[in-house]
């Protein structure tokens, strides 16, 4: 793996609204942390001297900084101003990737991932070009249109996660398109510039903090873990 | 509301194998008590005077009795042995069904649900037939057929929840016809029957205990509340 450069795009677009909070989620302290400190903690020590690029929207640089200086002493970061929507965020966010190698993008929301995911996905996008993280859904499902609900197999249908994973001339081409409105993550950006995408098993606790009763769940689950 | 009999039918068909564990989910401690009172509570102080049917599997029946002696003193509830499927299984329980009225169905394994909810199913269902509660999807998702995986709008997909909430001459019909595999849920049973099913706002911390993680979370959860 000597050669093989590893970047972690870590994205964090959180305002704070939908939390009910002032401070943007992914400050809110998680477990004796702010919440992205601990995607950073879990990449670092997943892949010792990967390149971590944080991006936030324009007017956290500051506070990331700080925060970073206070929480995350020895792990270098590049700190990013992200863009309009997620597909510029995470667009930024790659102009700091100068090598071939190794490309997650991860949510900056999702503080419960593993080093053993990372790993995963390492190994997995190293073989095949890309490692999407994806479990099965364990309840109902139905689509609603106005008012009309039909149901939905679910026995195909699988809720995805991050790190969303490529190897570098994967990801860099397909983000070089123009933006389109249908750019809602990582793999359907590389699957409009041609190329499929493979799916790894991701795991249950790798929550996406969301909504104030996701922290609860956070901070059992991460209580649980120690 | 006076003369309108209430029936909640809670269905626990778990076996413990997904757990982990050798007690049934059903039985496992939840916040001092096992799991299964937690759902049976809610119900008695959401509508005094509800019918309450309990089914399990069949080998759980005497279990079950000392249970509720134990920690739930006051409430009448019904206990029935399941069937085969889910589907046999709420047949079971709606065969205690003997009135005109709103009839309930909730998963054993749902201990969060809240007085709250229960009455928005009741008085939705009493207006429209049918109550069967959905939350949104926060996350991406995608169908996997044999490896090839393609993102699904997640804009009208819904989550579903129980109570599945039924005035009875819509759910009481339905359950006579003959099984078929496409019965995932009761909202399933009365389409097949030919009956249009609504759907009311769920509550994102009504959540399903499948897995040891689940445990955990709904813990959180309950501490959270009380």
């Amino acid at each position: 793996m000597i050669g093989i450069q590893k970047y972690a795009v870590i994205v964090a677009g959180g305002k704070g609204t939908r939390m009910g909070a002032i401070v943007p989620k992914q400050f809110l302290p998680l477990h004796g942390k702010p919440l992205l400190c601990h995607p950073i903690q879990a990449f670092a020590d997943a892949l010792p001297g990967i390149h971590i690029v944080l991006v936030l929207p324009p007017d956290q640089l500051g506070s990331a900084r700080t925060v970073l200086r206070s929480y995350i002493g020895n792990i270098n970061v590049t700190i990013v101003a992200g863009g309009e929507t997620r597909y510029h965020s995470v667009q930024n966010g790659l102009k700091e990737v100068n090598d071939d190698g190794i490309v997650f993008v991860h949510d900056g929301a999702r503080p419960l991932i593993s080093t053993e995911l990372i790993r995963r996905c390492y190994v997995r996008a190293t073989e095949n070009g890309s490692a999407i993280p994806a479990v099965p859904v364990t309840e109902s499902v139905r689509m609603d249109e106005n008012g009309i609900s039909t149901p939905v197999n679910r026995e195909q249908l699988r809720i995805i996660q991050t790190p969303q994973t490529f190897r570098t001339e994967i990801i860099l081409p397909a983000f070089e398109q123009e933006y389109d409105p249908s750019f809602t993550d990582e793999a359907t950006v590389v699957e409009a510039f041609g190329t499929k995408v493979y799916l790894v098993e991701g795991m249950r606790d790798n929550i996406k903090v969301t909504n104030p009763i996701d922290m609860i769940i956070a901070e059992a689950l991460m209580k649980d873990r120690s």
